[in-house]
């Protein structure tokens, strides 16, 4: 159970080491979409994502004495980097398994952060044996990405700052993976504003959380396939429950639509979003009448891309 | 002779219309550059760039009586944008010669804001000529695109906004292509803090207006070859004589080092910017003993780029 003052609490943690990240709009797109859109900037966020902030929470909460020996997980993205810059802020180790062909622009980042790295075959039943390895030989504490109530309750702080500066939204949308953004989202919604209808926003090609909810169980994501790399995998059996209970709907798009937002926001905001953060407003162009003059909070949730791989033609 | 009061009148004439853009830092590009730079974003200015400054300025001073045979100008870049937002915003029409081997999204760019292009043969005698016809034919006024003092008047407005902001400052460095931006830049610095140094960063493949300096003559950019499109014009009459008395120095880079100061903004601060905005940190890049510990204030002209050509390997 992640109350109110969890989340609060994980706010007041965690400001002093993130960025309150700006809330954008662009005149041009508003008038292509016929909505009122505030983009909630993560793609400035330290580390490039909304990660940093599960990540700090997670870590400051550890007791002194289980900080001690240190944390770790396993990931080829975003989470890595920011558990790594949040052990590092904390003054405690950090032990990070990557599948050996992870991007070399993340693996540079994880390495300059200062994590342990172990590199491990790229498939789940790798992962997971070389993180136990770990754990059993450092006493490290696993801290998962998403299926964690800390990092939850870290997650939902983006919406909480949107809701203090933007008044009267209508509608809240953020991409899903594995849940813990929308989780989060959904929950400090459903706490302050639950008139506002909170949406996730999903790849055709990974769409195990629309299935989860058709199907009212947790629908493994097997091999996946979209353009957002940031959205592959499945939701946690703390996620799936709070998104049935709080998210309103969730909608796919493909990979087409979602290059061709991405292109949108790149060019008419000359921001860098990842293609994940990209999915939300690819829904609002594909379903005119349902967000139609409405007021949305649309979150980005990162901007972390390889330059030298783009798929605009 | 461009005052003070032309400038501060310039920027109460525009400011209903453009944006004051936001002014940006990233702690990671002072670290690696050991400076604090503070990057004034027109990249996020209407039309993507900085000339709307000096094109709504130059409009808006016109007589109604002049003005309502609308105005005209030959660019195959922002400021034809620029120029037809202007006019629009004004009500008058506006004539743009484009050599018909423009690059398409600028024609949509410009067709989209409502001009009157027609297309000529891609070299200056063409435009002239072509420019000319059209002038003599509607009687429209020929804003040059940065030979016009109302022009770099409103050019100028920038780093009035930077004053306001940001006190203390060592240097404010700019890019300089005709010399509106930077001609501007430097007259405002003269008027209001003489104890700046204003600085211009030019590619090494367009160093027409270093030669100039040296030489004490306008030397005109024949054949430049940069990467830096919006960078290849030659000084004018009005913006070199500016330059020479108010600019402490102009420092060239290579398009090699300008590619990798654009993708280190791209990448660091998740923001986009065209190639001539990066010229001035790979200047700061390059002269290490320069800019070390300094307060810098740097422009960062425009962010229209082909994303389907970028130079990033």
């Amino acid at each position: 159970m992640i109350t109110l003052n969890n989340i609060i609490d994980a706010h007041n943690i965690i400001k002093k080491y993130i960025y309150n990240t700006p809330i954008l709009t662009s005149n041009s797109i508003n008038t292509i979409h016929h909505a009122k859109l505030f983009f909630k900037c993560e793609n400035f966020q330290k580390v490039g994502a909304f990660k940093i902030r599960g990540a700090t929470n997670a870590v400051f909460s550890l007791s002194k004495d289980i900080a001690k020996n240190g944390v770790a997980t396993h990931s080829s993205g975003n989470h890595a980097a920011a558990l790594t810059l949040a052990a590092r802020w904390f003054g405690i180790k950090s032990y990070i398994v990557m599948p050996k062909n992870s991007p070399q622009v993340k693996i540079n980042a994880v390495q300059e952060y200062g994590a342990n790295i172990t590199f491990c075959e790229p498939n789940q039943k790798a992962r997971e044996e070389t993180l136990d390895k770990i754990v059993k030989h450092t006493e490290a504490t696993f801290i998962h990405p998403y299926n964690n109530e800390k990092v939850i309750a870290g997650q939902a702080t983006i919406a909480l700052e949107i809701l203090e500066k933007i008044k009267d939204l209508d509608i809240i949308i953020a991409p899903v993976g594995g849940g813990g953004l929308l989780s989060g989202t959904a929950l400090i919604i459903s706490y302050l504003n639950p008139a506002i209808k909170v949406f996730g926003a999903e790849p055709e090609g990974a769409d195990d959380a629309k299935r989860s909810l058709e199907q009212n169980k947790i629908i493994p994501s097997i091999n996946p396939k979209t353009i957002a790399d940031g959205l592959l995998t499945s939701l946690g059996t703390l996620t799936f429950p709070i998104i049935k209970s709080n998210v309103h709907k969730i909608f796919t798009v493909s990979d087409k639509e979602i290059i061709k937002s991405m292109k949108m926001i790149w060019e008419r905001m000359k921001i860098i979003i990842e293609p994940s953060s990209a999915v939300p407003l690819a829904v609002i162009k594909n379903n005119p009448t349902i967000f139609k003059d409405k007021k949305i909070g649309v979150i980005l949730s990162g901007g972390n891309v390889d330059l030298s791989k783009l798929p605009f033609r």
